[in-house]
């Protein structure tokens, strides 16, 4: 990969890097064509990270089909795909690890322990591989995106880290490859993620600005959905993820609920109404 | 920083970087002058890295003198020396570190809670900026170029890292930035360090191979000395740091001793007889 790499970057291409865990799905897809867009040539990383996983999480039973995965690589135009194993990324005696005191202590960060520590660690080691000149990442890890960007910041990559719009299903749902994991009737009741924040939303433009309220209202109705347990909802702010109380400008509202033994998660940049009343 | 390297790498000149924290002396000129023979175009960071002193360290008291750096760079042949203040590389905000569980866990890291932190994050960063094809580190700080290679394999930093031999005053004491704190007592003092090494490589020619027997006669010997007070002595592998107590092969000898206010360090590889007795 280094090799290819730096081959393309001497004959002067840009590179774009889209990293994923593979089990492409139309966002990925989305991310793909942004990034072809961006660099003059698109590299996609496919490797299910072992370290971002917690014990007791889905790195055994996480989707795999590499040879799909391949195939839509090929038609959506990538020009390298790059699928290390577990062993070349981390040879036994392996040590070094990237963390962040502030970001990662919300949202997922909170029940994920060490998974932040985990994606910045990968990501810093596939951007040393790479050397990408652009990295495209989803909104839908709003949390991941803004732990990458203030990754790169703070460690002076010289990398554009550019946050793609979730691509959803026609009913809302945010797509993951975990929603290959949910049964048929699971797959209708995850419709109540996004629905929540589509609430949360239509109250806040009738000035219902405490975001107690509104995430209690997420709440209830998420729980009135058979098999749902709530991980988290939070509404807070979209640069330091610190919790809001009142909304008076664009706010993060976040959520991670299980839907039977899946987990899934949505955000949304809810705005206020723009004319506030006297 | 990094559009003058980004230019010299189109070129095609191989970059190597000298990272120092300044008040430069023959034993940073020698790693200047290794750092010009690897590469074709010699960088030399000069920057008193906040993160790596501890609460109580000696960060407001580490001597400095950019005029006199300058023209040292200047003799030496470095042809960029890159001198960041410290709101350049730690803005407001700044909350990425980078550490190591085991390599940090032995010798000076054990008295120097989060020293290698700061040295891993900051060596990251200037990797980052002048993106060098080598990197040149003393030998004198052993564990520093330890932990700073396993950071590269395990963050897969495509950097050679060259370990240079440590450059010694006539009377063996090894050169260093804080030897220029010394009152001409201490500086007559400070010879213990080295000569407490010779004479354990001595006994280990002897077939003295107990190494809490050589720590014990080596701390004797250092408090013999007014003004020291011993941090450590060890003897210990040089990959893993971990202790050694039956000397059977080349191990790392380490001491971190106090004359007066001032914080020295030493170490010598030391070799048992090659002539084992039956």
């Amino acid at each position: 990969m280094t090799q290819w790499s730096t081959q393309h970057r001497k004959a002067g291409h840009a590179l774009a890097l889209v990293p994923t865990m593979g089990f492409l799905h139309d966002g990925h897809l989305s991310l793909m064509k942004e990034g072809k867009h961006l660099g003059d040539r698109l590299v996609v990383s496919i490797f299910v990270n072992p370290t971002q996983f917690g014990p007791g999480e889905d790195l055994a039973t996480y989707p795999r089909n590499l040879e799909r995965d391949f195939r839509l690589c090929r038609e959506t135009g990538a020009d390298a795909v790059f699928t290390p194993n577990t062993a070349d990324l981390y040879p036994p005696g392996s040590d070094t690890f990237i963390f962040q005191q502030k970001l990662p202590n919300h949202l997922c960060g909170l029940s994920r322990t060490g998974h932040f520590q985990g994606v910045m660690t990968i990501v810093a080691k596939l951007f040393n591989i790479v050397r990408p000149d652009v990295a495209v990442f989803g909104e839908k890890d709003f949390q991941q995106l803004a732990v990458i960007r203030r990754m790169v910041k703070d460690l002076n990559f010289n990398i554009r880290i550019v946050g793609h719009p979730t691509v959803r299903e026609s009913d809302g749902l945010a797509m993951s490859s975990r929603n290959s994991k949910l049964s048929p009737d699971q797959r209708v009741t995850a419709q109540c993620l996004n629905m929540a924040l589509k609430i949360a939303q239509g109250s806040l433009e009738k000035n219902i600005t405490d975001a107690a309220i509104l995430t209690k209202n997420a709440a209830d109705f998420i729980q009135s959905h058979p098999e749902t347990a709530i991980d988290f909802i939070t509404i807070c702010d979209p640069d330091t993820l610190e919790n809001v109380s009142k909304i008076d400008k664009p706010v993060l509202m976040a959520l991670a609920v299980k839907v039977g033994a899946t987990r899934l998660i949505d955000n949304m940049i809810l705005h206020p109404n723009r004319t506030p009343q006297k």
